[in-house]
């Protein structure tokens, strides 16, 4: 059903050099090239993601190609281009725009794709499509992917690696299980998948939300014994039927930190309505909960500068660009847990989970918890890593291939917020090297 | 045996005019009154307490007398007249000294005790003098105190407060139950003491040490499973003698985050010593573990320079000032909790426990333990407390007297890192106010 649509993927039409951005406003000077253009779905009643595609500073015809992917489900990966690890990014608390000097395309090649379809600058077409999944996401990523190869032919031998922070830790073990599906069925067109590098993944719904969340609440003093002890007792879920009696409990838990950053339990809460309107949402699509901390509103008034549109060519018929699509999307309450052990067992296929430990939303602890019941051995014993004689995290070890390091005192966007750490994590996952253990 | 010497209290033969620093090197001009001087413990064999006195900014003739005592055991209470919350303190980042915005000291007098004797410029007197215990600590503060209201009788009808940090949760509850043991024997001579402010102070090591410590660890992601779940499973302690096998295990807990600042995980560490030297101690008294991450320079520095020892009236026979000194201190191992019943029956005796809850010596969940074992009745349920428009950490009170807030993302030296927070949190104590729960 899905997979006949992987070999129906259209030779390009238009050369790469109609996506060359050539005049984006406010940004200095630069050597490297910016594309920016869409990736259309054949058969998909209009579908079409929007790329944009930044060349590495170092040696763009051999370093690797990296796709980035930002999480929701719905949210846009310009996020990830203009605010967490593109060459110019956004100040949070002063709107201006800076050059990163801890951009992933210093030494990679960053792609970014604005997907599910409908998302941001992405072309949804039919309604119809308002309603999608992991699968049909999957799906249509690989054939955007594929699609974009066909612009850019030349990138064919690099190695490609992808990216991504949050509910991408669904999209991405996805993407790499259907290239990977891919590539065994079809060698000769083959894409170069090399690992993936993932970041407070959504990965096993019971152990991310159930467990993790009200334990992190608790033991980073958000909700005290009044609530946790009874939530624990009485086996309460946050996703399926359990004691009526745990429905007040849940309430308290979500009222209760109204105020603090929800995706930083540390980190000052930048509000973007007054902090009176502020309060998250009790929802069914719990890690969904929005608190409206982190502002966006100089990314989002930068896309919709009319210019900015056109240097990056945007389809004109499109609205408004917004950080989040409000699509119908349908969760598989699975996760991506159950695709794990198949990547595992790739060979040399590098996975290098991370996580910013002071995350409420997908919490440090979670992870552990599924990275633990996949049973792997060991092979180097959890352990400080470093970057400028700081200790910029712990890190660990299991086989070869599977990596897992926190981002000390860092929250949900680790990237963003912790550049350095960002950087030098995504180095060494390049190399497939262990984190330094000394300053 | 103690008390006895309560009642052999001399009256002061100096003027306290004599005691008034006139040319303190380095602060700016000032317009309230700063005194410095010795307490002379009668019949100690030499001890003698040096204080200094920091008249309010405000109304020092009605405002409330509040001391302050630094922990350790041994630690010397000039690290909070300099570096937390006196007048003027040292940048532990580069070494110079500023004018405190929130000096405690804007609407109290402040004291300070040297204390135990032999702690920093304090007067040890005879070497038998060195070893020491947390009951001669307090009836020294006590008899120390006698004597420096003989000295400014003119505080007499003030409220007086105690207050501090770490081990001086053990020296506050104490030196409290003394003067209200005294107060009560002693009506027309009572000590007007209101209540008592604690930070991340040890009060139950088996709850302090025992439980809270591994279980932080576990939870900010210090340690991982494989140390924690066995820990756990064996009923380790680190006090008493427990499983052989938790020895290695402990072991394993104080190497892992060598590098990490234990005073607050989250915060740089800026090392006295190279990073290759940088140990903790694995030791009995395991809540003195020394992380040297927390540098005291300049403080060091300039309370060694002649100067200042000259106008601070520093006994000349005296060698340098440390920051902590190496008495053979007897640890009560009650801790302080014993005391509390006791103090929280006591009419109109106000306690205000407050934690910083990024610190791994006296963690957060410890304190949490040790309150919730009291089975007070809660008045305010647990909720966010609010400066600035940002959630400065959580609040809750039982009955009318007794007080707990976190001040979130803060390490052992609240006051030092979070001194907004502080000093509001001290302001609200002062008039036995509830934190505001809105911001």
């Amino acid at each position: 059903m899905l997979w006949p649509l992987l070999l129906t993927v259209q030779v390009a039409l238009s050369a790469p050099a109609t996506h060359l951005v050539t005049n984006l406003p406010g940004v200095p000077s630069y050597s490297f090239q910016i594309y920016s253009g869409y990736l259309p779905i054949p058969n998909s009643n209009g579908r079409e993601l929007h790329y944009v595609f930044i060349t590495s500073q170092n040696k763009p015809a051999s370093d690797p190609v990296v796709l980035w992917l930002n999480g929701g489900p719905g949210c846009s990966s310009m996020e990830g281009a203009f605010m967490e690890n593109g060459p110019f990014v956004f100040s949070e608390t002063n709107n201006t725009m800076f050059t990163n000097p801890y951009s992933w395309n210093r030494i990679a090649n960053m792609l970014y794709f604005e997907s599910p379809a409908g998302v941001g600058y992405s072309v949804m077409g039919s309604i119809i499509n308002n309603s999608t999944n992991d699968t049909q996401t999957a799906s249509d990523n690989l054939i955007a992917l594929q699609y974009w190869y066909t612009l850019f032919p030349e990138y064919k031998q690099n190695s490609f690696y992808i990216s991504g922070e949050s509910y991408a830790g669904v999209y991405i073990p996805y993407l790499a299980s259907y290239i990977l599906y891919y590539n065994a069925k079809n060698p000769t067109t083959a894409i170069p998948i090399k690992g993936i590098l993932v970041g407070n993944p959504v990965t096993d719904w019971t152990v991310d939300a159930d467990s993790a969340w009200p334990a992190f609440l608790y033991w980073h003093q958000l909700i005290d014994d009044s609530i946790y002890f009874p939530w624990v007792n009485l086996n309460c879920s946050l996703l399926w039927p359990s004691d009526p009696a745990c429905e007040p409990l849940g309430d308290s838990m979500y009222d209760l930190f109204t105020g603090v950053n929800y995706y930083d339990i540390y980190r000052e809460c930048i509000p973007e309505q007054p902090m009176s309107n502020h309060k998250r949402r009790w929802m069914t699509e719990n890690l969904q909960g929005i608190s409206n901390c982190v502002p966006n509103n100089a990314l989002t008034l930068y896309l919709n500068n009319p210019k900015v549109r056109n240097a990056l060519h945007i389809n004109t018929t499109l609205g408004a660009w917004s950080e989040c699509a409000d699509l119908d999307y349908y969760t598989d309450m699975r996760g991506s847990i159950f695709l794990y052990p198949s990547l595992i067992s790739t060979p040399n296929f590098l996975i290098n989970i991370y996580s910013g430990d002071t995350d409420s939303c997908v919490a440090t602890e979670g992870t552990r918890t599924w990275i633990n019941n996949l049973g792997m051995t060991t092979n180097v014993t959890w352990s400080e890593w470093y970057l400028d004689q700081q200790v910029a995290g712990m890190y660990t070890r299991y086989g070869t291939n599977f990596r897992f390091n926190t981002i000390r005192g860092a929250g949900h966007m680790c990237i963003q917020w912790m550049p350095a750490q960002g950087f030098m994590m995504f180095q060494y996952f390049l190399q497939a090297a262990d984190l330094p253990s000394t300053p």
